[in-house]
């Protein structure tokens, strides 16, 4: 069993997982009372109150704003049933890949970006990378629990993989002659983001389709939950544009 | 004296304030000699060679890739100074206001993107807000030497100065009805980015012009540094295409 804290994150997990929410706490007076007795009314969720010394004991630095849902970890999916699930959602997912991000702050904030421009998946390397930490969870304020996390062996094999599915992968580095807002983004498409240092490791930007850069000035380095971010709002608000 | 590391960053400082470098260490056999060679001739700045471990040991945690700038501190600004300056450069100037921000590593990556997205200024207050720290300088890899940062006793106060010298303040608040894209940026334009947990204060609200939201979904909380370097982005991206 897991705690989760935040009003945003509770109301998330009970929109998209409610069938794995074993109940909602609620701070005893919160101002978010009618919203959440509606929802869990709504999605046959437990609720009850409960005094807000406990809340800070279950979950000790995380701003949980007077609410928690106690949740069975989601389960764990392989890499083409995630895409599977995701085509069965939309002919256009979006995931995310990793490319052995170190700094667990920046997964978190990576994490929580994939869930506000509502990516189908994030997939990182098993090995020489950051994994999901106690850290991580709390800079994600919730995402992890809402956007399916997938640890590969090897991202070049993953990269072919869901191509065979009809994925289209594009890198980011500075020094791409094309830039972000050239990307034709209404295809399936995986956004691959380098690490901290070095960038995209040689095999995943060989195995990459295409590879932007982000329009900087002649100070162009970004932090890569940055980048990240600028990325996924670019895509997700030229997908709107196109869909008008 | 300050020790400036990172190709980038030093690069950005000879070019824009050259002045202010006494000199610039290279580690023996960097692959960037004929680089920097060139540019401390072309502006007259003094070049030695060294090796890495003494780099290692007047940068300590600094990615400093062989690198280093000793620099004089820049002079600190006035308010006026910087808007006045700005206008004689650009009759669009970009200046970015953190009403507030706590966390080192946030201030330390939004500098980052403010480098990076040719931000004139940086506007902060001096009280009950995270100070440029030594992780925030570590954080801004460099950022910090090139974009001054102004300290304010009054945020407001500072707002209607800039306002009386042709300035516009955009805010940015999840609960705005109009979205980021729908937002003019032609003008002498001041972004205002809320804290971590309590967005804009009510005071900084009041006084902005107009509030913008960016286009999340459902899920729309984003990391300070994150919304940042989106806002900054898109206004970059979106004075470049005018300007065609």
């Amino acid at each position: 069993m897991f705690y989760l804290g935040g009003v945003h994150a509770v109301r998330q997990m009970l929109v998209r997982y409610p069938r794995h929410v074993k109940m909602v706490w609620l701070m005893h007076q919160s101002q978010h009372a009618a919203t959440f007795e509606a929802s869990c009314r709504e999605h046959s969720v437990k609720l009850a109150y409960c005094d807000k010394r406990q809340l800070d004991l279950w979950m000790p630095d995380v701003q949980h704003q007077g609410v928690a849902a106690v949740y069975e970890q989601l389960p764990s999916l392989g890499l083409e049933d995630l895409c599977t699930q995701a085509f069965q959602r939309t002919n256009q997912p979006l995931f995310l890949m990793l490319d052995h991000i170190q700094d667990p702050q920046n997964l978190g904030a990576c994490l929580r970006s994939a869930a506000a421009f509502g990516v189908d998946g994030v997939i990182v390397p098993k090995d020489r990378a950051v994994g999901i930490t106690p850290t991580v969870l709390k800079v994600a304020v919730g995402a992890a629990a809402i956007v399916p996390v997938v640890r590969v062996n090897n991202l070049a094999r993953a990269m072919r993989q869901l191509k065979d599915l009809g994925c289209w992968f594009y890198g980011t580095a500075e020094s791409a002659s094309e830039c972000l807002s050239s990307a034709d983004v209404s295809v399936p498409l995986v956004w691959v983001m380098g690490n901290e240092s070095k960038g995209l490791s040689k095999n995943v930007m060989d195995t990459c389709d295409a590879l932007y850069a982000i329009e900087t000035g002649a100070f162009s380095t970004l932090n890569i939950s940055v980048s990240t971010g600028i990325v996924l709002h670019a895509t997700a608000t030229k997908r709107q544009s196109l869909s008008k």
